[in-house]
């Protein structure tokens, strides 16, 4: 097989093999073909996309190209969760504990924040004494006796998919919905998750900007699933602004537990109850509604803040800090963005508020970068909020940087001011089931 | 400036500057863009294309990568001619001197032959004696005193397309018709050339299989060559059978002295006279009737032919193989390809029957293999002969392959018969000036 075949097949817009993608994965794996092949591959699927057989193929051959976790020692269908990545989304510390509540076996691996979006390993190590690093069999003994451990992720998984994505990364090849559910799936597979909840962030700090893209994407997700005998549920969630009022990670975890006891911001807790209720469902405990009723009573009776305390201590963290949340607020240094003149609040671009809490120092440019867990912002209102001018639209935060200046510029740019009452979209754009 | 900018800017289909294309080909050159980069932003080209104004830039930034020859020793207007490559095409030997008869100055830089196609260079060393290897003085100096010479490429020419075109080759981005422009004139501009004719093939052994395909990559270097002060003029001629009825290096030389005295094949009689009054035109010999008259004359009455002969000898090659031109045709061992059955030749694959001569030894694989000069292939009919079955097609001969069947059964796969008298174009399809 010559790899130059397989560039001119899908060049021509041809449908590749099972024998050519699995032969691919393998050979690049073992660094058998030159990336600038590889890369010219890669654009040729941008313009040609797959076709759903050839995107499970890709999936599944890159979900065996490292370490299987065999979770079969757990007893329970395991429900996983994935989201494309936003500002603000602390829904992994919220869902996990309420559906753990329901008797849902949760194991989850997770990863940590980079560029502008945070990541849910980085919120949990900002509570104190809290690791993430488990032994398979310790990981799986939590699951058992906690029904919830989130670990960052140690394993061998889906290395091919690593090796591809640091090439997609600089050569302009990651915005591809093929691409994107292969590399996603693969993981979830290799991960042992039976089927997975898929949170297609939609919006301007989203991977896929408009709603078409997303539906489209989480399309491309339920039906590899199939091909890959992965069950799949896909909600296109909104992220035109930031999940909560909170951004940064001891903040988010205090925003977290603000959730868990019922008393959340409303986007984040009806998008934390859409989660939850499609988990559970998929774990076989019943029909949605009652689902949701069921879960609503674990925020207000204490039991789904009492899971998350569980888990943070099994994992070695100090829970007090989730009981007395005020601990989690502090920092050394702190600004104001105020609003530059009267008007309604009426866009924000998510991305740049990512990365003005970046320059407190909540996020990181490079994987080897450290964080300031105190960092981040505190929003005091919404997208539609009617401000005068000098009202405090967010609090900045950091103990690790003085100068607040960039990241004051940054929000400038990334909040826009107008006479008009915007169009709120729910936070729940659509389905795919 | 970010490569990786430059590759997602033409993958959405925007526009590069002149300032993008002159870094991009410059860092290039200098090993500072790796090639994976590259091969992701020549992919993005081959299916969002190139305008023209930054064709031509990529095209004056790849001539600028190398040496420039200075042809200004040389008086008068140098017209180039290329060709998009195909099998028996034996035009320079033939045009060459046509045009030096009327005091046109042609200083050719020709290739060698790779694939299935031949190349210049091969053909005249196949001549006992004659070298196309230059000083550059030398070479001025034969252009002045004969009119005429024909060099090896041995100057560093446009090195960055030299680089661009060996990373195309293996990543599945040759077919681009911006990339095909910039390649073909940055080489003629670096080489010295004032005015181009541009001779694309169309059909079943060139680059372009459809006239369509050929009109538009006519149409690319005629805009192209005017955005970058390059006159080009573009003839498309049919490459559904072989030009003449010999392919080969000495057969071709042989055909070439048929023709230079006004016996040739009629196809390759009238694409030589439409090539030479093009570029005796862009010369500013005159009006074309004239000059095609005045050219038909040249065969005619031997000068053509004394001035091929002026050449080979002054590039120290043996005259007398022009002048009893038969020692050009003997090889050791023949073969004869008949008809399989009674009917019309109704199609040839060109590409078949140029790597059929390649397989007796006339083409070589890699730059680096040597030629049998005596290899090749002689054809009896062109397409639309009527022929009983068993008459011959072709005859087959070699002096370095005794078995002949590997070559027979490409030739069977390439002819095709039938009942039907086969539809003829014309050799002239279409031009563009």
């Amino acid at each position: 097989m010559r790899f130059l075949d397989l560039i001119l097949k899908k060049k021509a817009g041809q449908e590749l093999t099972t024998a050519e993608i699995n032969y691919f994965i393998q050979a690049y794996s073992a660094d058998a073909i030159p990336d600038y092949q590889v890369s010219a591959l890669l654009m040729a699927i941008c313009f040609q996309g797959m076709t759903d057989r050839e995107t499970a193929d890709l999936t599944l051959a890159m979900a065996r190209s490292g370490d299987h976790l065999d979770l079969s020692a757990i007893p329970g269908i395991k429900v996983d969760k994935h989201s494309t990545g936003g500002v603000g989304d602390k829904t992994s510390l919220i869902i996990g504990p309420m559906v753990a509540c329901l008797g849902v076996p949760v194991a989850k691996m997770s990863g940590r924040g980079l560029g502008h979006t945070g990541g849910t390993i980085d919120k949990l190590e900002s509570i104190p004494g809290l690791t993430s690093s488990f032994a398979l069999t310790d990981f799986i003994r939590q699951v058992k006796d906690v029904h919830l451990a989130i670990a960052g992720q140690t394993a061998h998984l889906a290395p091919a998919d690593k090796k591809l994505y640091a090439l997609r990364d600089v050569t302009g090849t990651v915005q591809s919905p093929a691409l994107i559910a292969a590399s996603i799936l693969s993981k979830k597979i290799a991960a042992g998750a039976d089927k997975v909840v898929f949170d297609v962030k939609c919006g301007s700090g989203a991977f896929m900007e408009t709603l078409e893209d997303a539906q489209h994407l989480g399309r491309v997700m339920y039906a590899i699933g199939q091909e890959a005998g992965l069950v799949v549920h896909a909600l296109i969630s909104n992220m035109n602004q930031p999940l909560g009022h909170m951004v940064g990670n001891r903040l988010e975890v205090y925003e977290a537990v603000q959730t868990l006891q019922g008393q959340g911001p409303e986007d984040l807790h009806e998008l934390c109850l859409a989660l939850a209720v499609e988990m559970a469902f998929l774990a076989d405990k019943g029909r949605r509604e009652d689902l949701r009723a069921q879960l609503e009573d674990k925020l207000h009776n204490g039991q789904a803040l009492a899971k998350f305390v569980e888990m943070v201590e099994a994992q070695g963290g100090d829970g007090s800090y989730l009981t007395q949340p005020d601990q989690l607020l502090p920092a050394s240094y702190t600004a104001d963005f105020l609003a530059p003149e009267a008007g309604y609040l009426q866009a924000m671009n998510c991305q740049l508020v990512g990365e003005a809490s970046g320059l407190l120092g909540a996020g990181r440019a490079r994987l080897e970068d450290g964080i300031d867990p105190t960092a981040g912002l505190i929003f005091d209102h919404k997208l539609g909020a009617k401000l005068a001018k000098g009202d405090r639209i967010c609090r900045l935060q950091s103990s690790s940087v003085q100068d607040f200046g960039p990241a004051l510029a940054q929000l400038e740019t990334a909040i826009t001011m107008g006479d008009q009452a915007p169009k709120l979209s729910p936070i729940i754009l659509d389905h795919i089931y």
